[in-house]
């Protein structure tokens, strides 16, 4: 086993080649949910596959109904080590809108800034940059004598659309990914000096409604006052989601959501957080959320119902003088402790029909659904990657919860019973899923060296 | 003045050429809403100044801040003959959505239907194919001998965008356009048989509202909870205006509306109506206008708040879990009796404003304003036109209501202090501004008879 420091050493000289690699990844356009990407989604795998190939990894694409997954295994050549499984994902949002980037989101740049350079590219914090901090910690314990643990890679192309070919990926390939913890990467950092392991993650269920009334689009000087309006249809059902309190009202949405232990709040109340700055870095000022939570537990621990898109009638320049047919939008849920997806999307499901007037009927279509998930406190394995975080970082570190759901993390406890230490060194200010994407210099190379402390105190 | 029986054999004998020139007009792309299609809009123009003066009449096109006016002028070389001001459009609505068309919406053609063959294409009924009914009968007259009145035409560009250009236009060339009485193709007959001359009109305001909460696109997962959604914002706005009765909600909404006479109210009652079918033919069943109003008076004498398009979000394939800076939507006001489109207006932003949370702010664009008209039902020329129409049809003339709106009728009663006399050939299954429209060739060819009958008799 190759001595830590040189392994460290290794991961400063190799930075520049490590930045040059990131930059070709992040030139793929990997967008998942627009099938036009389909091609470079591929593409981003097999770049994984070529990387890791040459690393000395027996690394494969796997077909699924989907975006395929790329499996990467490799040996410590030690026995009594432990077996990990590293997740990322390859797969991006969508860069739209594209004239709010001030440059060409799949031409990553450094740019300057007053904490330091960073990587500006669609994907370079959620989860390209992120994933290959643990790919070029591998290189270096390859470039040094080899790895300190067996290590087996799953990267998948649909973490952006809810995962929907993993479950049964996961379960078919149970036997070969099987390992004694999974390492996930793609969570932030409580601050930019502040390392974080996230111990609780929210799930996420999506759902689409078509709202149907009129059998073809009307002029409103003709049938405006009869006919009734899609818009106006679905501008009620998302009205009566939440009441004034910001409480969901959809019937037993909050089945399964209980109160944080003692100890936990406790901790969260000591956290530096200031509510204001958090709101006021995004132009926001009043929580949105449920009245009597704080901020903090509206994105780590309180579920959700949020609408994502929505869209009916002429949206053009100008005016057109238009009912429309349909009226659609996209709804999402953040869900918590042991709310069951299916049962809140069977209640929102139930709601929407429920506020249908007799003309008009509604099309659902989902996207995906993962319950939330809670990972134990006691294990051996998360006071090793505490301490090495804080040796790395020269700073206690935050265990904390994660607002975002990463599906592996449930779908691996699921069909594998594999608990995972998700280790991020994303920032709040990243910009993910948004215009200007960006991921600190700092992230990519700290955080490399972070994986190698990990990596080096499980095997230890 | 020539004999009305030759002038109706000529229209007649040039119905093949007449369609063919239609067809012409039917190909140019006079989409006045879309900034893309303005050179459209002045070829449009173009075709029209070549065709009148063809004709012997004095036309040019006129330019305006939007689209150009057509203007053309022709006397009929008799003294004491009456002087009409004929009104047509000769832009369209946008065309989308394209793939609801079985054709190119700008590739004209005739298509076979159990009642006749129709003519399809964006505009045939609204307006290109009614204005053209006018010409047709213009030339007619010109080639047996001359026209019995004299003749000013006028066409607008700008129609379907509020008719911007309009009112600063009529108020400079007040002097030029002056007539006796103003002829307008721009409505419907009440049934394929049945010819109907509009007496009152919908005015029309329309506002377009942003509403904007964080300064940039947010995560849900890291944002959802506490931060606000502009979607949610917009549904509440949306919802609130209408009550569970169909009322609007809006303060002062209804100052300005009255009751209708009763001679007009018993006349209505005796109109052939199936409001079940009507409201059948597009799919709906249920009225969703005031409650205690017939399906009538929502569409002729009632005013309406419609939301004609909302966009927010993510809005392509599959999902995105974002929650977007802003949401947007197009409202129409449809405006009756003496209601003040500036004052409605205003108690709509007030009303946005009033809703509003202290995080977000809305902003406005109006798209323009025109108030309701009602003619006086004992002029002398509604007389003769009746019977000439009469005379065409062989059937009673139905004295109607138009839900839609006509700014030309207002503004150039306003700014001219003329009367409207509105008689069109259209038919409620016409899909004006939709998918598919069309123009019944009967239309098209007993309107040229009928302005034929509506000249002479108006001359007489």
């Amino acid at each position: 086993m190759p001595a830590l420091e040189d392994v460290l050493a290794k991961i400063d000289a190799n930075q520049p080649a490590a930045l040059e690699r990131l930059f070709n990844l992040l030139r793929i356009r990997s967008v998942s949910t627009d099938p036009a990407f389909k091609d470079d989604c591929r593409k981003a795998g097999q770049w994984l596959v070529d990387e890791l190939s040459a690393l000395g990894f027996e690394a494969s694409l796997r077909p699924t109904a989907g975006h395929p997954m790329v499996v990467a295994k490799a040996k410590s050549g030690r026995s009594g080590v432990p077996h990990v499984l590293f997740y990322g994902h390859y797969d991006v949002q969508p860069a739209d809108p594209l004239d709010l980037w001030e440059t060409d989101p799949f031409a990553p740049r450094l740019a300057d800034a007053p904490q330091g350079q960073r990587i500006v590219a669609r994907g370079s914090a959620d989860d390209k940059g992120q994933l290959m901090t643990f790919v070029e910690a591998c290189r270096a314990f390859k470039e040094s004598g080899g790895l300190p643990c067996d290590v087996t890679i799953l990267f998948e192309g649909e973490e952006e659309t809810g995962s929907p070919s993993l479950p049964a990926f996961l379960e078919a390939n149970k036997a070969e990914l099987a390992a004694d913890v999974m390492l996930v990467c793609d969570t932030s950092m409580w601050d930019r000096a502040t390392p974080m392991i996230t111990t609780m993650l929210r799930g996420l269920a999506l759902e689409e409604v078509i709202i149907k009334a009129a059998s073809r689009d009307l002029h409103s000087g003709l049938f405006g006052g009869p006919a009734m309006n899609p818009i106006r249809v679905l501008s009620r059902i998302i009205a009566g989601i939440h009441d004034d309190q910001g409480r969901i009202t959809l019937p037993g949405f909050y089945d399964g959501v209980s109160e944080l232990p003692e100890e936990v709040a406790a901790q969260w109340r000591e956290i530096p957080f200031d509510p204001k700055a958090f709101l006021g870095d995004v132009g926001l000022s009043v929580p949105a959320g449920e009245a009597d939570r704080s901020v903090l537990e509206m994105v780590w621990s309180r579920p959700t119902c949020d609408v994502n898109g929505i869209i009916g009638g002429y949206t053009g320049t100008g005016s057109k003088t238009v009912l429309p047919a349909q009226a659609s939008a996209k709804f999402s849920f953040r869900l918590v402790g042991a709310q069951d997806p299916e049962k809140v999307l069977e209640s929102f499901r139930a709601y929407v029909r429920s506020k249908l007037p007799a003309d008009c009927r509604a099309e659902f279509m989902n996207h995906g659904a993962s319950p939330a998930l809670q990972l134990p406190f006691s294990s051996e394995a998360l006071s090793r990657a505490r301490r090495a975080l804080q040796q790395e970082w020269n700073k206690e570190v935050i265990l904390g919860g994660g607002g975002g759901s990463i599906p592996i993390v449930g779908e691996v406890k699921r069909h594998l019973g594999m608990d995972a230490l998700m280790i991020g060194f994303g920032l709040d200010d990243d910009r993910i899923h948004s215009p200007n994407e960006k991921y600190e210099l700092s992230s990519f190379h700290k955080g490399a060296r972070s994986w190698a402390r990990v990596l080096d105190g499980l095997a230890d």
